[in-house]
């Protein structure tokens, strides 16, 4: 367990003088000191107790007979890479299994916000992710979720927080301020809940995350900021980025698995020359793929470098720019004494290959490969049955009723590739028997929200078109932004009762079935939001799953993630809730049938 | 009274969409945005309840029918500066009468540690100066005096702080972190009081304030830094300013009315290429004539950028550097939605000359001008009656006994001009009727240290050389740092008494004394230390001391200074205390005549 700083100084002391040996001394690496802005070489660290005791040019008097000693020369020695703002429900694995994953790319520290479990199990859930994170090694700090439900009035979620429980949670160990103010138009309204949430981490003296998803930067962006979150990483073009940073709020610059803004923002540093002191690099969401494939923030500092960036300056907005912003600086995000000891050993700048990772002092992983005991975290029953269905569902369960009809207009959800905004569609479909029929060849098949939180046995119908699917088939998803309910996108009704009843039996998850069959099925137990097994596994089962939906006929890029946010009622134009089909535009309920 | 951001949120936000109008607009002045680094012409300001709520190019749905409206047309908008670390006592004035003196040259906020008047009041004194400064319209931050005394065992001042009493202290209102940790080597070997008191406030989240004064750069250096301490402003060479900020500490350079420090070090920025945000800009120690005829903070950064620091930088330095660091970056030390509306307009960013004043929202001073009414600060009667005598002093009360000798070694304290430390010099001297004489010839004379906080009537008599004094004369001060006894160094032990009796009688201060008339006077009733008159008057009292030392032959440069740092006995070699004659390079007491 680590000590505070201010417990184990006179053993740092000690070290530093001489007078008690280290626990770990790291000898004559190059050390890319995030303060100075330096590159160092012949440099030697010393650490005792989790933390540095002495760093410079010559440790020698540190060394003891049980010292551990580690020759880095001419390599360089990074302080360990913070992520500043994402979610682990987003890799679809538990804190445990999102850590063992990106350990191995050197991050160290992660702000997360769990979100999406906060919809499903309300602050007991963020309380177990919170337990969850601080029986790690390395340092993930919580951010309180501040808009569950997203969207009050147009949904009701698995739970509510008050801004009473906003305040309480704020108030426990680990917490680090506040989620992302996703309501900006709120803010911007005096909305009275969203004001108390920020005074109250602002009276705690933590950082209030921002999200302003929106390209006015007009009196709404100024209000905004006057209401008082503190960074934003919602920024997407260069204007967006220097805007935020002139207010005094830190412009987070994203690389998610799905999400690629930084190359235009950084250019506020690169071209436009502001000082990059206030910018901080984040990933927000990355899959379990993007993890096992191709890295977390080691990839995002690599690609912020290849963006002509000073690999010292990439790296501070990693690290020191990150801790500085939470109020960490003195603990950690550098190479300093008295910081915890998280760092990366790497034998090239530019290209970052992560050799060694080491956090609290102890060695964690080598050349892309944990090497610590990291146990599994076993989650309590009550956080592993969040899918209740009420039911068994039945094919006639998604029938669209139009009695005495022979054709319908209906509205029509219409995905959109590559972009979060819907389309509101129109479309004439026909009737037989009083029950609306789809139309594979126009591409309108159904989607259903089915309640999964309170065993309703509520099932709402609407239309959905863009997946392109061809066969008979059925997806359902308990991933489902943000009030996870189920969300049912299928050709065929069969499919679709079957696809939502393996997800009850399950415990949450997503599967594709194709004329009874299923091909392919990755079990989420924990919120019906996370799985416990290996990342590894999990972008396994992901890529079956994306293959499964190509089967069926859907070529649309990041198809699963469109599946999974059309429930998300904040974003235009038309989505579905557990209310029934939202007019986003209007924030208010929609019929599916057009009235003639 | 200023609202904190956290309460007036909802009106700057109403503000910031047009829905409240501002209290104050400032309109199309060019924006030194001290976040992003750029200068923003076109930019307009709107302030409501003391905080910025509105800054961008059209601040026009702001203004309402009472709105005041100021043009700024083409002048420059300056984040008010910041002291990042001094001590008001050095002024002589009161911290009413400094804040007086300062807010025309820009200044909105100080740090300020009163190290002083808790030597001789202790933490009622602290308090004392903390209300005091919680009564001015400007920011004025407290740190707790970290060694009172500074050298215990070997003085007995006023007053003594412990770690509780500093733990005590932290949680007051208005109090920023640690006074400066002079005892630095207490640190290095691991003094428990020292490390508790760093322990205190690192708990405390506040920010421990460093004084490493030795310029060895080795392991002591190191386990400062491992100790805790922040920021460090008495480095004085390059490689001292890049030697702290690798380590993670604040490097704050100095500007006072005897410390040049900026010059040498601010080369790590222009010429070695250093990250300049761990930069900071401070005065330590302003004479009240500086504060009159030079200016404050505005001087330092003129400064900062003649040695060749962009004006932005140079501006950052005493503003969002300094806010930064102390964690108050989101109240103060930019011009940015929700901080405290403190700023400068300015014709040229260069010579910055200061045009207005504004804080909190309020034109304070106008054109060199203070306009705002201070009134002021009236301090207790318990503050004001420290110098305590016991006794009305005689001539013989300064004699050095030496019975039956006709001649003696004595230890004399050899002031070297323009240093901090003294020498420990050997001189043979006369004695007559068994009383040692004085050598005016040979530049010896009599030093004096006159208990004056507990009414002993004790007094320790050695000898003095280098002040040059040619003629009958005495000077006696009751500012005689740390421990604040009383100092008297004559020529002529019955002026010598008549000096020690004037400042008895007016309750403290400094006071010159020639062949029983007196030549000047500067009252310092408040603990002996600080006038409540204004800067001004200090200033010109203080002229006419220079002026009455010349006129006693003595042509030292600073020599009022000299004679107050006597007492000063952690500082090599030779010193005078209330136990007697210390030879600090021992840490030990010696005696006046050398046995023979």
């Amino acid at each position: 367990m680590l000590k505070p700083w201010s417990e184990i100084a006179p053993r740092l002391v000690d070290v530093a003088m001489g007078r008690t040996p280290a626990d770990l001394v790291i000898r004559n690496g190059r050390w890319v000191n995030v303060y100075s802005g330096e590159i160092i070489p012949g440099t030697d660290i010393a650490i005792s107790a989790g933390r540095f005791a002495y760093v410079g040019p010559d440790a020698s008097h540190t060394v003891g007979p049980e010292t551990k000693v580690v020759d880095a020369t001419g390599r360089y020695l990074v302080p360990g890479l913070c992520d500043g703002h994402m979610h682990v429900e987003s890799g679809l694995v538990t804190v445990t299994e999102f850590a063992r994953a990106v350990i191995p790319h050197g991050t160290t520290t992660m702000f997360i916000d769990p979100h999406e479990i906060a919809n499903v199990l309300g602050l007991p859930g963020v309380k177990l992710m919170n337990d969850e994170a601080q029986s790690l090694p390395i340092n993930i700090l919580v951010q309180v979720p501040s808009c569950v439900p997203s969207a009050p009035g147009l949904e009701r979620a698995g739970a509510e927080l008050s801004a009473d429980d906003v305040r309480q949670a704020l108030s426990w160990p680990n917490i680090i301020g506040l989620g992302e103010m996703m309501n900006f138009p709120g803010v911007a309204s005096n909305d009275a809940k969203m004001l108390a949430e920020i005074a109250a981490t602002q009276a705690a003296r933590l950082t209030v995350g921002g999200h302003y998803a929106s390209p006015d930067l007009g009196r709404a962006f100024h209000a905004y900021a006057a209401g008082g979150p503190a960074d934003d990483h919602e920024g997407t073009t260069v204007d967006d980025a220097i805007a935020r940073v002139r207010q005094g709020m830190r412009a987070m610059l994203r690389l998610g698995s799905a999400w690629y803004d930084v190359a235009a923002q950084v250019k506020a540093i690169t071209e436009r020359g502001l000082d990059p002191r206030n910018f901080i690099l984040c990933t927000d969401d990355s899959h379990s793929g993007t993890l096992v494939n191709d890295g977390h923030m080691n990839r995002v500092v690599r690609h912020a470098i290849a963006q002509g960036l000073k690999p010292v300056t990439a790296i501070q907005m990693a690290t020191l720019n990150t801790a500085q912003h939470f109020g960490l600086e003195r603990e950690l995000g550098s190479i300093a004494p008295g910081r915890r000891a998280d760092l990366i050993i790497s034998s090239d700048l530019a290209a970052l290959p992560v050799e060694m990772v080491f956090a609290r002092g102890e060695l964690l992983a080598e050349h892309g490969a944990l090497t610590a005991e990291i146990p599994r975290y076993a989650y309590p029953d009550s956080a592993c049955n969040t899918v209740r269905l009420g039911k068994h569902l039945e094919a006639e369960d998604f029938d669209i009723a139009a009695p005495g009809a022979s054709e319908v207009t209906a509205r029509v959800i219409g995905v959109v590739e590559n972009q979060a905004p819907t389309r509101a569609l129109e479309r004439k479909l026909p009737v037989k028997d009083g029950i609306v029929g789809m139309n594979r060849a126009d591409d309108v098949c159904q989607i259903a929200l089915v309640e999964r939180h309170r065993a309703t046995g509520e099932v709402v119908n609407a239309f959905v078109s863009g997946f392109g699917y061809t066969r008979d088939c059925a997806m359902a998803s308990t991933v489902a932004h943000d009030s996870h309910h189920m969300i049912v996108v299928g050709t065929n009704k069969r499919d679709m009762a079957l696809a939502a009843n393996r997800l009850g039996e399950v415990g949450g998850g997503i599967v594709m079935i194709s004329e009874g069959r299923e091909l392919a099925l990755i079990e989420l137990p924990v919120a019906g939001l996370m799985s416990d097994e290996r990342a590894e596994i999990v972008a396994g089962k992901a890529s079956r799953l994306v293959e499964a939906m190509r089967d069926c006929g859907c070529t649309l890029n990041n198809a699963y993630m469109q599946h999974s946010l059309l429930a998300l009622v904040v974003i235009p134009e038309l989505r579905i809730s557990d209310k029934g089909l939202i007019d986003v535009t209007r924030f208010a309920e929609t019929s599916v049938l057009v009235e003639e």
